[in-house]
């Protein structure tokens, strides 16, 4: 038979309400009467439901996600990864958007203070130093998920996000290109805009096309028209055969405006991606681009942060997962690969 | 200065372990005094944290939330909807998927117990008996998204799929074509499948067609293989002048595999979607297709919800949202259009 709350008491030698003190109020019960409560409650396999568990035992078992916007298709992998990482330990989670608005996020984190989640996990946004203070103040432990922070001592699960722009530069400059452009982040977005403008500009310099280095149309991360962008780009720099975007979304933005142009892609301009999302695949023609892990991203995001909450060791604070360039139809090789 | 549990006492006029006690296990205590604890935590605005009060009120402003994939981009939109109604109304979503497992299900719908969730959202599968008995077993609300049930008594939200689909084909009828194919989801898929089978029929018959009813090629819909379902179509049905598919992905996945047989899209095949994903704004040729109101679904089915849980007059047990055709590039008009 399923154990009571009568049953602990008994046990414990201490009145129903003291059991329930300890569940609810457990700094007015002294404490040899407190162990001795959760003595019996361990022994009798008593299950209280989750939440007065998580009264207990100060733990609920759910983990709060911050993500800046669910309707990017780069968001979709994350969860799913955090999301069978959270089966597999017993969390649950609790999503929440917050539109890159400040004010939407404070409310969220104050919610998962109300709900006293395990843990949080702070998607894909640079963390601002206001940001770092309410976060701070919730005393709770945070993982930052494709993105970290160099000012702060936070634990953080991203790819190198300079490494991989320059690989996917290198790349075409390897195919032969000398004249290529970029449609990047503003550089105030320092996780997306300034690391891959970076990278773009280190793979230039140490090929000697330095004349390509302000070959660039930036756009704001989170409302951009992407036929705009193109457009600007291809007005300005008419002469690059390549054009380095720092997302899928923007790439295959480009192709369609070039397609509408009557500009073919690759055979007069070749276009790389980032990212990796399904769409790059069912594109015209299929997308060449740099792919995040996102899937282990989000999974890895979820063992760490369990690995803190239960006070694991887990000693790399700024974790960084390997990207790998997808070679697919839309950039074009002019010449036979360089050797490394 | 913050009421602790020690005013709420004194003013209830009875010992804290009483206010804890109604708190932990109300059942135990004499109606009388519950009341009197109850006003007090009203009169002081006593906050108890939220797992406390979730014990007290029996409420945890807590969703959960199953749906099947959620990388698919129909549900994007969805959940951002639900998240939005879900922020207004002061809940929280717990978003699971269930990968259509049935054990995974099982296995959130238990959690969903364990955490006391509010209420459920269950999101676009088919309701087989014993997923019922289940959901009823958990003596919570819930409101069907994207799917409903004629079987069992449920509240649901979704468009009407055989009108939906018979609109579309409508469309490609009044264009002037006359032999016409699709891509559809098996028909033992109740949501999916079968209704946008019957739409299909039913305009082909309308409009004296029957010849066209046999064009179809059907997948399963959670794995399949786009470009060769679109190859066996072709294939079987080299006749076929315009493809209505059951989803964009399917209609993208067949512009590809035209595009890569040299066959020109929509001079020589017109291709019409189902969904309305961001994507189809970026194919080449922009994708025609039918629109679903995702994001109101997700919106509405929240606020259904919400009407049940507060037990508010909620009358309509099985709401259709209006759908719309976005008419784009990739069908072509033969003629001008009929008058209806």
């Amino acid at each position: 038979m399923k154990p009571t709350i009568k049953d602990v008491a008994k046990l414990a030698n201490v009145s129903i309400s003291t059991v329930s003190r300890v569940m609810n109020a457990p700094e007015t019960v002294v404490e040899t009467k407190k162990l001795r409560v959760l003595d019996a409650i361990e022994r009798l396999k008593y299950k209280p439901n989750a939440l007065a568990r998580g009264l207990i035992y100060k733990k609920t078992n759910t983990l709060g996600v911050v993500i800046p916007d669910i309707r990017n298709p780069y968001y979709a992998d994350i969860i799913r990864g955090m999301e069978d990482a959270s089966k597999m330990l017993g969390y649950n989670l609790i999503i929440c958007n917050t539109d890159r608005d400040r004010a939407r996020l404070f409310s969220y984190l104050n919610n998962f203070y109300e709900k006293q989640v395990d843990g949080i996990l702070y998607t894909s946004d640079p963390v601002y130093p206001d940001y770092y203070k309410a976060l701070q103040r919730l005393q709770m432990p945070v993982v930052l998920v494709s993105t970290h922070s160099m000012e702060y001592r936070l634990p953080s699960v991203k790819i190198n996000d300079e490494q991989a722009a320059y690989d996917a530069v290198k790349y075409l400059i390897d195919s032969g290109h000398t004249s290529i452009g970029m449609i990047g982040f503003h550089l105030s977005d320092s996780i997306a805009g300034l690391p891959r403008y970076e990278g773009f500009a280190r793979a230039l310099r140490e090929h000697d096309l330095d004349d390509s280095k302000d070959n660039v149309v930036f756009v704001n991360g989170w409302s951009y028209d992407t036929p705009d962008a193109a457009a600007q780009l291809i007005a300005r720099f008419p002469s690059v055969t390549a054009v380095f975007t720092s997302s899928d979304e923007l790439a295959i933005g480009l192709i369609a405006y070039l397609h509408e142009q009557g500009i073919r892609v690759p055979e007069q301009i070749s276009v790389m991606g980032f990212d990796n999302i399904r769409w790059g695949n069912l594109s015209i023609p299929k997308l060449t681009t740099v792919a995040q892990p996102t899937y282990e991203i989000g999974f890895r995001s979820v063992m760490k942060l369990n690995a803190i909450i239960k006070e694991q060791d887990d000693s790399e604070l700024r974790e960084y997962l390997p990207h790998t360039i997808i070679e697919r139809a839309s950039a074009k090789i002019l010449k036979s690969f360089s050797s490394p």
